[in-house]
């Protein structure tokens, strides 16, 4: 299989420097396969952690990048549902065992196969199994098989649509699950890039909902983006008023916090799903209170791609689209930076033209 | 009113010396009440929380026993469904809002009136609401408003039915709310009160069951129970082995311990719920392993009334009785030590005769 020299971004290793620019290498399609060539990817707070090491199972080198928009630009000889021209979109995964109870129910992200699902960086979920590291977004071009690839609606503007591939279907896929509909008192904690796309999806289902953050300074951004309230959890008269009275709760935040606070806000029966925080919280929970509502503390990953699918076509019909920066590839590591500082105004997007173009 | 003079056993303040013999005073029947010669009372591991101010909420004094199973021998004017005779039994609430939605709905025991739910012992749930302290069924009667009475159901040993009242609703009610059904891969942990009718009770639903214990010498009364098969916690590798095999596991554990332990255990959707613990888990949740099987951890507390009479009719119906050993209430401390000490197999029953024939 011949090899495409690519330009991309990434990490060497877990001294993390930053990303620098590299080359990686891509293969021309296979027969149920689709080259890309990316337009636009979207910066994500798991691209940080992963480059980082913070989990602990980064293979380097590390190309980060799962909010992929490109156009096709060459497919295998089996694909029937993409053609070159087409503009198309690569989430968290590009691989399954397809075999699995959840595979075949189109819940890849929950693929019980002997490596999980592939992840479209840093390769296969459990690190025992077989297969070898993959490269992001981060970069020019990328081969996915078909089966992985979304469609991008006509009418969803390709600048502002890739965060719809995961911060859109992680918040999209529990509002899901878990049932919310229209009435139901929904807090979505943490404004950033899955939070804010969490605001629209749940306003667009029908909920009342209120937006729960530190930063006194969104307040008027929650409210344009559909928020019926805006609770700062700073304020603890705030937050005690509003004990009991949420049905659900999407927590988005990325780093340790305790959860506590958030399980006394939710009502009988009330469902907390953290969907941001990939390790432990800062403090025990607490099954008194837990149990004295039958409350439910719960986690969710991403969606399935029949779900991402869903997804995009649901922001196409709602004329929802995320709340995007455009930046350059070469300012990724400001960026970190920025997102580091709650600074990014929602999400990030790289314009991958700026890494075409560079020498 | 006129005071009825009643013997029983309580703690006279947080100093916990054990409970000791004093005098109560209890009512006769107002129009909607019964009132009841208490034959027999289960002893919960509540009581002994309770009694030594283990939760800080304890008014003193305080006679415990909410497991309590007597005999009608008063009613007042308004009372229909029970006359003097009826063998009844009083589980862990005597009274509740009856307004609010959960109580609308049979849920009194997560009633959100003013003063939440009426504990049959250590009075109103929340203490800064109005009513005044309760005394339980370590006593010779007691009276009790109609509606939160039970039948006991022909064919049903009294000698062994009190421990339904508490330890039965409150394993039933969560295996009942998360739709526990027939080929479910259930886990039960910890073999004592609660756990061995969760035992019983999964198993009649249709459940695999696997009982979860440390102690190796409660194999054989497991499968006796009725457990398909034993799984010894202390037991790394049996436990790894285990891992995301279980849809639910109900955990009874009194005190505190490391819930990833549990939550490691489950499959994809799986939940875990806590009935047990009153308080905080050993350890933070580590959310990673919760999100990546969207798994559940919840809690819940004892049944509504009309579940509870539901669990006494499943039980005749079933043939399921918990296995009791009888004592006599002066033995109640040596009876507390036991249970701290794993030894009691698997609820202790006072004869209530006993202490009527004191002097």
């Amino acid at each position: 299989m011949e090899a495409i020299k690519t330009k991309a971004y990434g990490a060497t290793n877990s001294i993390f420097n930053g990303l620098a620019p590299m080359e990686i290498e891509r293969h021309a399609p296979q027969a149920d396969e689709v080259h890309i060539d990316i337009l636009y990817c979207g910066v994500c707070h798991s691209d940080l952690h992963q480059a980082k090491n913070d989990w602990g199972n980064t293979i380097y080198p590390c190309v980060p990048g799962h909010e992929v928009v490109g156009r096709v630009t060459d497919v295998g000889s089996a694909v029937t549902k993409f053609k070159a021209g087409d503009i198309v979109g690569v989430g968290c995964m590009i691989d399954s065992c397809g075999q699995c109870q959840p595979c075949q129910h189109g819940e890849e992200n929950y693929c019980q196969g002997p490596v999980s699902w592939t992840a479209t960086y840093n390769g296969p979920m459990k690190p025992d199994g077989s297969g070898t590291n993959t490269f992001g977004g981060y970069s020019t071009n990328m081969t996915v098989k078909e089966s992985f690839v979304l469609r991008i609606p006509d009418g969803l503007d390709i600048n502002a649509v890739a965060p719809i591939l995961c911060a859109g279907i992680t918040t999209y896929s529990p509002l899901k699950h878990w049932k919310v509909k229209a009435g139901d008192q929904v807090g979505v904690v943490g404004l950033g890039g899955l939070g804010h796309m969490a605001v629209k999806l749940a306003k667009a289902l029908g909920a009342n909902v209120t937006a729960i953050t530190t930063s006194k300074d969104k307040q008027a951004d929650a409210e344009a983006m559909g928020a019926d309230k805006v609770l700062f959890s700073t304020d603890a008269d705030a937050m005690k008023q509003h004990e009991a009275s949420f049905s659900f709760i999407l927590n988005t935040i990325p780093d340790k916090y305790d959860i506590n606070d958030y399980v006394n806000l939710l009502n009988l029966d009330g469902a907390v799903v953290a969907v941001g925080l990939l390790g432990e919280y800062k403090k025990p929970l607490n099954n008194m209170d837990v149990a004295k509502f039958r409350r439910t503390v719960a986690g969710s990953i991403i969606g399935g791609i029949a779900e991402t699918q869903e997804v995009l076509d649901f922001c196409a019909q709602h004329n929802i689209l995320p709340d995007v920066e455009m930046i350059r590839m070469q300012d990724i590591n400001k960026a970190f930076d920025k997102m580091m500082d709650k600074e990014v105004r929602y999400r990030y997007v790289i314009d991958m033209q700026s890494l075409k173009d560079a020498e």
